[in-house]
């Protein structure tokens, strides 16, 4: 009951690139904790709106129109069916929260997909 | 479309303790930025699950059972129904995230209630 979560600690615990880890679920949705370097692939999430807030280091959100650049204390939501491609140019740390049935490649099928269920929690 | 939002300007924006600002709004949840100092009421949401995360200092989230106390990149979730009350002996900035129709003092009527139709989107 009275478990809190330092961020840190759950930072250092992993070190896979692109593979969020669930570090609390709540009124349907997930907190995740994820480290990107790299280029993602593009996808959207039909149904899904989806927050990235950097808690260390920066990173790169392109869209379709533009792209937005995130430092750490940043956060972007991309919201649902727009088509997004994360990338890193070094490792970044940040913090994901959306509804925990989202697929992390969304609807395309990738070697980064993961499906909801299999999600490790941390 | 492309606009980010930086936590500290949102902070930096508001002085009033214990009236959280909506800060974001996906998938039918507020994530809120708030400062506290002192103490809240006890009350309790039974419909919602709160995640309260420290971007700036600390706090203490008195339960029945226990006290939690948050460090920054510290959070905790309070379960529905589970009694709390939030406390700082300085001023905090914590990060709510919680179902868009959370009320703020939850089941108790208070001087710092605010409807959640009333809260201010910075």
């Amino acid at each position: 009951m009275t478990e809190k979560i330092n961020l840190a600690e759950k930072f250092a615990s992993f070190d896979e690139l692109w593979v969020p880890k669930v570090v609390a679920e709540l009124n349907g949705q997930y907190l995740k904790a994820a480290k990107f370097q790299g280029e993602y692939v593009w996808h959207s999430h039909a149904n899904e709106d989806e927050l990235f807030l950097v808690t260390k280091g920066s990173m790169r959100i392109r869209l379709r129109d533009g792209v937005v650049e995130l430092q750490e204390g940043e956060f972007f939501v991309v919201p649902r069916g727009v088509e997004h491609k994360p990338e890193a140019d070094e490792v970044v740390e940040c913090l994901l929260f959306e509804p925990a049935e989202t697929r992390n490649t969304g609807d395309v099928d990738h070697a980064y997909t993961i499906e909801a269920r299999d999600l490790e929690r941390i």
